[in-house]
């Protein structure tokens, strides 16, 4: 085996093309508000808030406290069988207060592919209770993305997350049906079978797959296909949950009530790791009657006391500082600057929902290019799946903030249209 | 629906029959060193580490001022693409620089559950990017525990944790073999045939399974079967990792070397939720290679930043503290303890690897029902699967501590035992 010269640190990165990432990383070593620092010292806006998920922004101190002082009374302790701890109940009461479903049940784990592996679980094992054992399919929406643990990764919309494993979907029996036509959707269902069919699960806004918002109708039409034909609809909220869309939930906003919610990122702002799903009473009922069998799920980090304590602390300051009516503000700040947009004809689309944007280039303008010249001038931004340049700052950024970064991807695609340009002149001469 | 009269708060316990622990569930509220206490007041011996997890015992100082110092430096940055955090790469190293597989790459990720899915994908990666797409069986041992996420939950060597999804492993392509017979994994391994192999999953000890150290020569068999037959050889640490054998990992007590290594638990002694994989060059250098694939994976909090300054304090705690040479200490008076109850006709069997002690009860006499009974005194143990009492205590426990715990669960069985004389004369009556 011949092993390459730099192989960087032992850290193995994350969707990383490791030989071409390594010499040109960015360390970040500090954080503060909406911004980010390297360990060289630079100064970065975070435009898309991590992975969409640092909500209030960074290095809050109020959160540092809650930490600590939660860590000192009791760091965690389980919540198996006879077992639990008193944060863990109290973030459980809290959620399901905010949740679009009443009379709820809260499992509670460490992240959104944790959520996704446990609902589908869930949905599955429910039919079987059911006396249904053939609904075990699983439907998703072509671009969804539901995380990289065994049962997400199968439910992939993305190929490039689903291939490499030697089967066309680790855990079988799943489809997928189209993105935006609902008449497609209830063909492939009609076509599976219903009798068949376990869950659809459909993230409410597609994130990773290019910031997709619904077209109108999609969402109301799942719920009526679930309804109709005794299927369970899921919605990852793992992106739009706790404010994302102006909502505690998108649910909320477009006046869904699905069976199960699967949540994470926003729900501690990514201080702590925490995820878990929103149960509907039809669907924890037969787990809760007398002769009822186990549900056999668990994880030690589960409810954890800390994570959880985290958790209320964020959901206080969302509450307190009104982030879901500056998401709503922030909305319309958005949606203006990128409907300017229109008439650069470098540009394909803009789509905005919530404080949710992606701005679609042209093929021959690398989203990956732009975004890092984004980063040499202070901008953080990500490219997604479709040539997409990802826009969704902390809810606290100011709108001179938003209409900063919006500007700053266009001058960035000024200097890689530039770059283009004298590429394909190089090539002429 | 009906709903039932008590269905508790919002919160869904994990592993819990919920008719049967509504009305009798303890809420822990505090936890200090080795105790924790309930909402109630009443002070517990916490003979289990929670789930094996609280190794450097509970409520550290020194660990809510290392979470606060880092929150309020950088609560956490991602890992995907180019971005990094420096505590993450620290963590990386450490980890790396402890582990008995020399050039290791780690992914990090939540739990232990996220590191079997991980391990177990990047296995059946790895041979498809060999071109033997054929290798895409993973065989586990009888009575295993790979946590409950959709990969974890098919490789389950405890029936009752793969069983109820309606097909008999979720993801296909799993096989079991025999827990201590390695004669018999080489049949198994011929039977199915090493050429659709692509890994080995094994616990070095068994612990959800009751507690159960390997045979002599076992795991180097696994070892020897996997360098014969091009299979990867997968060690699931999760519980085992990080001293609870008396070396950072049970692969050196054993003296084997593995391909991965998953982790958990340990790591961070529960104070966060931290996990990960440790890869040996052989199957990380195809995916660092020019020209070569990204490996598609990543969770949002891989190298969360305060998780990371939580592991790496914990680590720091172990080595200052000499709790490694401690539990070597504390697994010659358990395994003094438990010897002496040999006489004792109502016990079967007990088993003793590093600080892991399980004592396997009659039928007759339920291990439930002894740690039902020890609660009430003021001791945590946890029943096991096959009527077993499991005893983990923290690494922090005193040789009294670890003799009191010992001496309670005799107690616990008195009273059982009695109960149970009561009963079948009130039956004979
Ligand atoms: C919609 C959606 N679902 C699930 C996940 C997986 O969450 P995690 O990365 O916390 O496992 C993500 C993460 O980006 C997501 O965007
Ligand atoms: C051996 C083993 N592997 C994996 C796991 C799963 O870890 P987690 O509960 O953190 O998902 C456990 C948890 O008990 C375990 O004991």
């Amino acid at each position: 085996m011949t092993t390459p010269a730099n192989t960087g640190s032992a850290l193995w990165s994350a969707q990383a093309h490791m030989p071409s990432v390594l010499g040109r990383q960015l360390v970040i070593a500090r954080g503060e508000g909406n911004y980010v620092f390297t360990t060289d010292g630079q100064r970065l806006f975070d435009g898309t808030a991590g992975l969409w998920h640092a909500n209030i922004g960074h290095g809050r101190e109020e959160m540092a406290e809650a930490a600590a002082q939660q860590m000192r009374t009791l760091e965690t302790y389980h919540v198996f069988g006879r077992y639990l701890n008193d944060r863990a109940v109290e973030l459980a009461e809290k959620v399901a207060s905010l949740s679009p479903i009443a009379d709820a049940k809260i499992i509670l784990n460490s992240g959104g592919s944790d959520s996704i592996d446990v609902a589908l679980k869930l949905a599955r094992r429910y039919w079987q209770l059911q006396g249904r054992p053939e609904k075990t399919m699983i439907l998703s929406r072509d671009l969804a993305y539901h995380g990289l643990h065994a049962y997400g990764t199968s439910v992939a919309g993305l190929d490039f997350n689903r291939e490499g494993y030697g089967t066309d979907s680790l855990v079988p029996d799943t489809a997928r049906f189209d993105t935006h036509d609902i008449e497609q959707v209830r063909r492939t269902v009609a076509e599976i079978g219903p009798h068949r069919i376990a869950a659809i699960i459909a993230e409410p806004v597609q994130g990773t797959g290019g910031v997709i918002p619904p077209a109108p109708g999609y969402l109301e039409g799942l719920q009526q296909i679930a309804d109709e034909h005794d299927i369970l609809l899921i919605l990852d909220e793992v992106i739009t949950g706790f404010g994302r869309t102006g909502h505690w939930f998108a649910a909320q906003r477009y006046g869904i009530r699905p069976h199960i919610i699967a949540m994470a990122k926003g729900i501690s702002s990514g201080y702590s790791a925490v995820g878990g799903i929103i149960v509907a009473p039809e669907v924890w009922a037969p787990f809760y009657r007398t002769g009822a069998p186990i549900y056999r799920h668990g994880t030690t980090y589960s409810g954890h006391a800390t994570s959880a304590a985290l958790a209320l602390k964020n959901i206080e300051i969302i509450e307190r500082e009104g982030l879901l009516d500056r998401v709503l503000h922030l909305e319309g700040v958005l949606h203006a600057e990128l409907d300017a947009l229109a008439g650069d004809d470098r540009i394909e689309e803009t789509r905005v929902a919530g404080l949710l944007g992606g701005i679609q280039l042209r093929p021959e303008l690398s989203a990956e290019r732009v975004t890092d010249a984004m980063v040499d001038e202070g901008w953080i931004a990500r490219p997604l799946r479709g040539n997409v340049v990802q826009i969704s700052p902390p809810f606290t950024t100011t709108d001179d903030e938003l209409r900063g970064i919006v500007a700053a991807t266009v001058s960035a695609l000024d200097v890689v249209a530039a770059d283009a340009k004298a590429d394909s002149l190089a090539v002429a001469r």
